[in-house]
Order: C-alpha cells, then structure tokens, then sequence
C-alpha cells in the first residue's frame, strides 16, 4: 500500500503544480495518471504547440510548461504511479480513503485531489475481431517503453503525428518498423512528415498507405498481421510481426470516477467554489479542468489557483487544530524535502564610508 | 477624457495580466498607478529577488516576471496613467465610471477594476518644518525620470537599496551626488554596497554618515540644506544643493479608494469570489491582494486567475446580450490589437509515399 498525504489523481499541470503548494506546507503528494508520462494532454496531445496564455510566458510550448513544472517540484520528491487507471475510491474507518488502479494497485491518503483534467485517456481501439486477445501479447494502444521494441518487428498503424514521430522514433530501435494508413496523405508537424517520408523512401520506414490492419495471428504471442488495401485489386499483405501498436488517438472519458459518488454536471465534477473546491465527499477536491462550478474556465492557471487554495484546506484536515501561517516564498524560501533549500539572497548591512 | 473599456487601477502583476485577458475577449484598458513604471511591488521594492511560486518557473526575478508581463500584453496596447493615484470614482448617468486622479487626470468605462494591491505606495517623508513647499520645486520622495537630475546637484536620504541604488546610477548623470544616512551601516544587495563603497571612497559620491538632513533653505526652489551630525561636536553641513531626494520607504495605503463606498474588511475589499469577484457596486470588480473572501491567499497565481474570470463578467456588461465562445490560444492564437498575430504553426496534411 502506497500511503501519501496528498493523493492526487491527474498529473497534468494542475496536478503537477498541486505538489508545489503541498510541499509549501510540508505536506507529501503521490500521483496517479493512467498516462504513462506526467504532463497529461500538454505531453501527450500537444507537447510541440505554443500555449500563450500561462501568466508570465508570452509563449512556452506545452511539453516545456510541463518541464518546468517538474522541476518545479523535483524537491518535494513527489511519487508517480503511471499507466494505470485509478479505478475505485473506498473509505477506511480511519477516515482515510484508499484508492485502488485498474492494475490493482493500492494508495492510502487523509486527502484525495480529483485533477483530471478531461478524464482519463482511452485509446480508441480498432475494430479487430480477437484484438483484446493479443492486448499486453503483443498489441498496445500506447508506447510506454520504446526499448520494449528493441530488435523487433514492429507495425504501427494511424496517420497523425503520434504514429508519424513513434515509427521514425523506432526506425532506429526495431529491427523492421512498418506503419500502416488508411489514406495517402499523413496530418503532422511538417518536419514530422518530412522525416517519416525520407525513412520511407530509404527504405527504413515499409510503408503502406491506404490500407488497414483486418486480421491477428498468433498462438498465445502475436505472431502476423493481414494488411488489406482499400483497392480491392490490390488485395491484401500476410507481414509477420512482433508487435501491433495502433495509434488512432485518445479519447478522455471520466470513466470510473464517475461512479465514486460524486455529484457530476454535465460531465465534470462539482465543488464549492467559494471556499475550498472541496466535492459532495468531505476530503475529495477536484480542481483544474474536471470541476465545473459558476463561472468555471477550463484554462490552466485556474487549475493553478485551485491547486493553492485547496492544499490549505487540506491542510486542516490532515493537521487538525493546527495553524499554518503563510510565508511568501521571496521571504522564507523553498525548503525540499530532499534537504535542499532555495531562497533570496541575503541583504549585506555593512558600513561603506 | 481618457475612455477605455476596463479602466485598472494597479499596475502590478494582478493588473498587467488583465490587459492580456480583457485582450483576448477583444477588450482595451487602460491602467492608472501611484508609481513611476508598471510593476507594482514587483518593480518597486524587491525587482532582483527571486519569486519561487509562480507555477511554471521554477525561479524568477520580480523585475524579470514584470518585463514578460509587459511583453504578453504588448500587442494589446494598454494605456497608461503612471505616477498618479487614482482618487474619485464617480458613475454617470449613461452607467459608465469617472476616475479622478491626485493630478486632475480624468477616465472613463464602462467597468472598473480594482487591483490595487496593497494600496498606494506613498512615500515616508522626513519630519522637515518646510518641506511640502519644495515637494516638485526640488523635493522628490521618489525618481521618475533621472533625465531630470542631469547636471544638477543632488543630495538623497536613506540607506537602503533605492538609496544607494539611485546615487550610484546619478553619480555619472548629476554634477554632484551625496548621500545622507542616519547610521554608518548601510542595508542592500552585496553588490550595491560595494560599488557605493567605490564610488565613495573615489570622491564620486559625498559621504554624510551618521547624519541628517535637518533644515531646507530656497526662495521659490531649494537652494540647500544643512546636513547635521548626531555627534553634536561634530556640528553641521551647509550643502548647496538643486535636489534633494528623501528615500525612506514607500508604506502603502488603501487610501482614497476606501471612501468610494465600498465594502471593505481588514482594510481589503469585499468581493463575490462565488462568481465573478465583482464589489458591491456593480461594474466595480477588485482582484489580487487587495480583495478578500473566505479563503483568500494573497498570492499573484491568484490574482491571475481571479483576472480571467472578472474579465469574462466584464465582457457581459461592455456587450450585453452578445455571447462569448471562449478558444484556446493554442487553438485560437492571440491577435493584437496592433495587427500582430501569434498561432501555433499549422499541421501539414501531404503523402509521404
């Protein structure tokens, strides 16, 4: 059992950032994304785009806010259970509450922070008859490790960037790397498609467009695939592979959290945003992107303030009785739980004369 | 008349940013500070310390966050009304607001915001018999243009970091520079001391230690002062001077803002921070340090947030009925009001066969 202070479910940024506000308060995170990379959508949908609207960067690309923001926390040593889901949420006698993945892992905290942004991202699934067979034996939906592919046959299939950057990515990993697109034409980054289309042409990249994965073979393991064209005369491909990994996007879904007892509208979570963007359960928040109340954006430096505002509520619960009283960090610093400290450097008082 | 459409009072970080999201709802403003230059305390008093908590940098100088500011709102073209304090609010008949400056200066808008911050910053003056006589005919408590010290003789008060950082920068623009200090230690950056040290130790800067300005002689203009030394055997100094420049500190105050009939607590305003952080009067918001609500945190990420959201009410009473479809910057871009248009570079669709 993972026990933490704060657990929070949903490392995008406002996740991320809700490490920094706890840590203020001497108080410990751990965090749960069904992502296998922190940074949530910034990472995985758009890590290359420019965000304009964080305060104080006229332009930071989302997988440098991301950056910034783990270094932002690195001291406060926060925990991570990536690549799985948080799927049930029970309370103990104790009044803490334990919340349990889809791969059965269990985490115990005094205080739950629901930041899960759009909800946790699903991969949309081809419609291959005895694909969820061949799932961890062979087939993934997501790259978490790329040196799992190392010396072997790998398809790709999808025609976005994610596909395009995961088949030039491995072209230098796996032994043979095909990618498979049911159009002629790719939608990327211009250097993305620039790049898949050299590898292509030398060959490094087998490459099949209009055409489609129909059909797995294997005894227990992946074994082939049958590529079929969208050209009825073109027929269709037997390739044997090691590994099918499809990329045709992620889709948020709110998913099991939907079922924990919160009150939802419209597909987002309620809280009470005069105070403390505490949720209908006493103990759970939810900030950032997932919650809805009055007035609510969907930006990120909402999330932000949320974040701030509700570690200090989450303090009393986890220190009752006790007062905390706030220091700016210009004057009292950064104290990392790893023992580092940052702070302004000291005025001098010295006579001159 | 000076019209806008968000008249600010407040140029501090909390203000800055407002001009940013008032412009992406296609909104102008115009901002009204006590000081010199925008910034607020940021600029004022701690430029060169290290703020840790602005999510998203790990580290940054409250000067340097206050120039990237400056930079996301360029292209919308804020107006400015610096150095003086805003004083009179009063509603018209059409329902829009007149703001009223120490100076006369007069603006009109449909939506007034109070980022205030602390207050005004008003300057600690020294207990001089005549001194408000010569306040602008040689007296200043602070620097607005050191253009206007060229070639002149000038005396400044203090020992902290404005003190010694404004006779260090006027030694190479004024005939004469001295510097008066009640005590023999002087309290600033390390850097600042040591090359005030230098330039006294060279004759550039005239040393009165141990010492204050006691009396102000000049017929319409100063013409000097007499320096005296706390050692009575020490006697006094007459020194002929064009300007003297008492530096002790700026303590800020709500101020006249206080008798506008708002509502205010612990010397703060009330606000409805359940919705759109609107005071008591409609078509007044106030956001950053100087509002309060119940679980306030007198944080600048706060005052970002809260700035998005009044922003958002504000469009409604500046365009009733009209409906605003918010559009991610990353999606949307950011167009400026001066032409300029930044947007994240297009995804290419092409064949890589």
């Amino acid at each position: 059992m993972i026990k933490t202070d704060i657990l929070i479910i949903g490392a995008g940024p406002t996740g991320l950032f809700t490490v920094f506000e706890a840590g203020l308060l001497k108080l410990k995170c751990h965090l749960i994304d069904a992502l296998p990379q922190p940074g949530g959508q910034c990472s995985e949908l758009y890590p290359k785009k420019p965000i304009y609207d964080i305060p104080g960067f006229p332009e930071v690309l989302a997988g440098d806010l991301v950056t910034n923001l783990m270094e932002q926390i690195k001291s406060f040593e926060p925990g991570f259970t990536l690549a799985e889901r948080a799927d049930t949420l029970d309370k103990l006698e104790d009044g803490t509450f334990v919340v349990t993945t889809n791969k059965g892992t269990k985490h115990n905290a005094p205080v739950v922070v629901i930041a899960g942004g759009l909800g946790s991202f699903e991969p949309r699934k081809p419609q291959i008859d005895n694909i969820l067979n061949f799932e961890d034996k062979g087939v993934a939906y997501m790259i978490k490790d790329p040196e799992v592919y190392r010396d072997k046959k790998v398809l790709i299939a999808g025609g976005g960037d994610s596909a395009l950057d995961w088949a030039i990515f491995l072209a230098d990993v796996a032994s043979e790397v095909s990618l498979v697109h049911r159009r002629n034409e790719f939608r990327g980054a211009l250097d993305s498609v620039e790049k898949a289309a050299e590898l292509a042409k030398s060959g490094k990249i087998k490459l099949f467009t209009e055409a489609q994965v129909t059909k797995l073979y294997g005894d227990d393991n992946l074994e082939a695939v049958v590529v079929k064209y969208n050209d009825e005369e073109k027929g269709e491909s037997y390739v044997e592979v090691d590994n099918f990994i499809p990329l045709f996007g992620l889709s948020p879904k709110l998913g099991p959290i939907g079922n924990w007892g919160l009150e939802i509208e419209k597909n987002a979570i309620k809280v009470d945003n005069s105070y403390d963007y505490q949720t209908n359960i006493p103990g759970v928040y939810a900030i950032g992107d997932v919650n809805t109340y009055k007035g609510k954006l969907k930006l990120i430096l909402s999330g932000f303030h949320e974040a701030a505002v509700m570690c200090q509520s989450a303090y009393q619960i986890i220190n009752p009785g006790k007062r905390y009283v706030m220091k700016y960090t210009t004057v009292g610093g950064v104290e990392g739980f790893d023992g580092s400290k940052k702070e302004a450097k000291k005025e001098v008082i010295q006579s001159i004369s």
